[in-house]
């Protein structure tokens, strides 16, 4: 089992002809698409996708990420192990999520060149490069022939929100499909405020009271809940919470306990 | 075999997870996308293209449906069997067109907890019900190991053309990807009205002409002609209909029988 | 193994009901999209999508292509054999790039009905004759039983640089997802000028200098470099180059050898 994470969209024939690729390696790889719909060059968003997302995933299956905006400079490759899944993509901060989650990681870097297609061109190691490399592993290569450890990899600074006495100061990390803002503040963080039928949440100008399923504040303006990511989420039964709202990704979304 | 029909689009990482819980659970599971770009909350376009699709799938086929705004509150999750083909979702009246076109219906209130995946929170039944409920039933869990049997499941009031005379009221029922209107009028519906070579199609305030293809107006304005879904549908040759004629969902389209 | 590639875009539940068809008609069928995101109607961006994706499937690859204005009409269905890969679709030049590629090339008129799906209508081939002929191909029909050999399909005058002197005049043939403007220009176009790097690209009346990679010009407005498709291709690092320079396709994209 192979997943595929980019930024490539759906207009182009990239996706495809990454799959060509795996398939010619690996006839019986089966091949699910993450996403496609990462921003371009939302390396941020897209870590955030595979911390989310890679646990669902049976162990062993190869998560391929390409978010790749210094693909044919010096940027390196990788190839890690990490909770039991495999995950081949540039060393940008792509991983951070899942490396940090993880309590051992295994990193290699990719330079195993007799695994790589020969290409015309720098600009697409996402079918060059990782998606031979993750057909191999998938098809039973060992990490290790891929390339020499390394452990300094990059990790990216992801936001993480701020307590203050009986505060949280999170912030939006992402806007779904529904136009619902996702922020950093976990289940957990809440729990830490005590109470939590007393806990406010503030954003965008706004108080939104804390429910436990959308259509609970059904004609009642915005609404906060804990998802099914185990994120404190902001939306507006039937209508886009980040629009009515203004919000953004990066904007701040505040908690505060008790009568606060 | 099992499709998906949701209305999460292309952006977040949400089928992606229900193809981990499905494959974690059945790796030999074929799962087919039917759709994911179903408006937020449109109900009734999911029930019109599943109607419209499933029966284009092997016999037996799991059909997984996630269009649920009212998500995490008490409304019911359903598993039934309609015409050979098995279906998964929300009891919101998103199955209305499958069960109308079945003779005999076998309809589970699905409550077998043990078969939900544990979530932090209440939003994501696509990933924590549906699909892992899916995930067993094509593996051969019988239907009725999810729940109980119920009869009292929603149905939506699709709007159906109304006949006057030599006359066929109906509406835009859905706009496709190529800016065609597509109506609620079926071939049966026109043959009802006799001769089909003296029928007029009225609509957004133009006539537009019976043909057999789109090629066929070339040069000459909107048509209207049956499509391979059996239904009246106004195009524009080249162009896109629904814009140029001003028709969104709900617009009458209108058929006159002879010289009208 | 079969892929996909369509102007379908990804609302409607088409390009679902066409793998409905193949997997009744051939369960172990492994389907693949290539894209769904060609432009309404747009035959020659697929043919250029088909001919840069093509050859990276395995061989005897069957790749239908469903960008059909002309559907229901007198045009001509197409099945055809090019490269060692199996081509499915309608005779309107969708197939130029494959075929043009290609020393030897084997194309039926595809006419066998007993093949093809009942319809209500005759405007979704794709469903009712590409699919299920492609279905039968790769599970092993001969090509020689779907209809008679025909040695004039359509080919389309894809556009190819002009040469004058120490002058390349090639135009931009697609924007992709990341706005970068692919042009008509190859790596052997400019090879045949000479040293490289003197070469001088000037598009959308900028002067874009050559490069290996997009981080190479960061901070230092446009550039161009030869991409993997072996293409010359005018890019910005981290924005959209064709909205930067006002490029759109058709547009002059100038290669000048030496001081110029």
């Amino acid at each position: 089992l192979i997943t595929l994470t980019t930024d490539f969209g759906s207009i182009d024939p990239f996706v495809g002809q990454m799959k060509g690729v795996i398939l010619r390696i690996h006839p019986d790889a089966v091949i699910v698409d993450l996403t496609h719909g990462i921003r371009p060059q939302g390396i941020r968003e897209a870590a955030i996708a595979l911390g989310d997302s890679a646990g669902y995933f049976p162990p062993g299956t190869v998560h391929v990420a390409v978010v790749d905006p210094g693909v044919g400079s010096g940027r390196r490759r990788l190839a890690l192990e990490a909770g039991g899944h495999l995950f081949v993509g540039p060393d940008n901060g792509v991983f951070t999520s899942v490396i940090t989650a993880s309590p051992r990681v295994r990193a290699h870097h990719v330079v195993a060149e007799q695994l790589f297609l020969e290409s015309p061109g720098r600009t697409f190691d996402g079918r060059d490069v990782f998606a031979p490399v993750a057909a191999h592993l998938d098809k039973g290569l060992p990490l290790t022939e891929v390339g020499p450890e390394v452990t300094d990899y990059v990790l990216l600074p992801l936001p993480r929100p701020l307590r203050e006495g009986g505060r949280i100061r999170g912030e939006v990390i992402h806007v779904d499909a529904f136009g619902n803002a996702i922020t950093n503040v976990t289940a957990e963080d809440l729990a830490s405020l005590g109470e939590e039928q007393n806990v406010r949440v503030l954003a965008g100008g706004a108080e939104t009271p804390l429910a436990e399923y959308y259509a609970q504040t059904e004609g009642r303006g915005p609404g906060a809940l804990i998802n099914s990511a185990g994120r404190l989420e902001v939306f507006l039964f039937g209508a886009r919470a980040a629009e009515a709202l203004g919000l953004r990704v990066g904007d701040e979304v505040l908690v505060v306990a008790g009568e606060g």
